[in-house]
């Protein structure tokens, strides 16, 4: 961006100037993240490089190093850019914030069973064995927990200040993520349908007793 | 096993023939599946090959393949032996059937923290990527989860004849299996032992008021 505004050399309209490039950049930047996400979820890690995206996104080699200087930008990146784009997902389904429990609850569930999780996991089991990638997707997914956690938090009207609260919230979410893994090799949906209602009740039961 | 009757040869004591060379053969299998497992657990699905395993056990590679005829047979016969161990230690715990529940939640936990979690991880998202490995993992999961299942409902003294307390139970085992997850690329204890206390507290009141 600083680069951006350099080239433009242009006191005028800097504005014009740079506005379409940033644009096209943009749009760029979109598909090879995305690419990147859909790359990871179908082909795992070991499948995952730099050319592959760029080639799915439709984009030079080049470009994509343009835009990402290493194999582990891109791919950290990506996961970032999803789980930001599904946090809005998650807040616009619920446009006037707290609402239905049992719905939020299924909503969020619903998080950790797509090809964002499916990524997001091929990223982490690999940075366990990948000293390069783990510091960075540590990183990227306690931010991403905390995120989800806050939102969580908002949309089942669960009050912290009240002992116990926030480990039931947190334990909701282990719930989705280890529904996500059950959902990696089978179509789970039937029995998690189940077991998101029956916790869904209980959930509701005990954060409205306070 | 069979081929050792044959070549016995002896009508007078097939027993004493056949014993130390069975024994023998056990302990190698037995250090050809620990070796697995935490080559597995360490080095991920791409690390770990037959050749690996069989160093790593200090075995030939001739030997290792008399064992297991596929990589595929070697790691799935892996994981599923040390689930089978886990299950026996887990009962071991809890000689006397049913008890604590805090003690039970907490131990069906831990199943889901140490090596074996970590080695069935790396077989499960390998298994999502590969074709071969996929029918066979899918299996030997369901027949895992199904043990672990019965395990939980016997020592929780869940009765399964009233609506939602199977699916409480999974909800647990779920909740296991996300935690795991976290412990992944972090030391996440001291969460864990928190979210752990708080849902069990919810899961002996709920299976109490039966």
């Amino acid at each position: 961006m600083a680069g951006g505004a350099v080239d433009s050399g242009s006191e005028a309209g800097p504005v014009v100037d740079r506005g379409p490039k940033q644009d096209r950049s943009r749009v760029t930047r979109k598909r090879l993240l995305e690419a990147a996400v859909s790359c990871l979820a179908e082909h795992g890690w070991a499948g995952s490089t730099v050319s592959v995206v760029a080639e799915r996104a439709g984009v030079s080699r080049g470009a994509a190093q343009h835009h990402f200087r290493t194999r582990e930008d891109l791919f950290t990146a990506a996961v970032e850019y999803v789980a930001e784009e599904r946090s809005l997902a998650l807040r616009a389904l619920f446009p006037e914030g707290p609402a239905d429990r049992r719905a939020v609850v299924a909503a969020v569930v619903d998080l950790y069973t797509g090809p964002l999780f499916r990524a997001a996991l091929h990223l982490w089991v690999a940075a366990s064995n990948e000293e390069q990638l783990r510091p960075r997707v540590t990183e990227l997914e306690a931010r991403v927990g905390r995120e989800t956690h806050r939102i969580a938090v908002e949309l089942l009207r669960a009050d912290e200040t009240v002992p116990g609260v926030r480990e039931t919230v947190q334990g909701l979410l282990d719930m989705a993520r280890g529904l996500g893994l059950a959902n990696l090799l089978t179509d789970d949906t039937g029995r998690r349908d189940r077991v998101v209602a029956q916790w869904a009740a209980l959930l509701d039961e005990v954060l409205d007793r306070v």
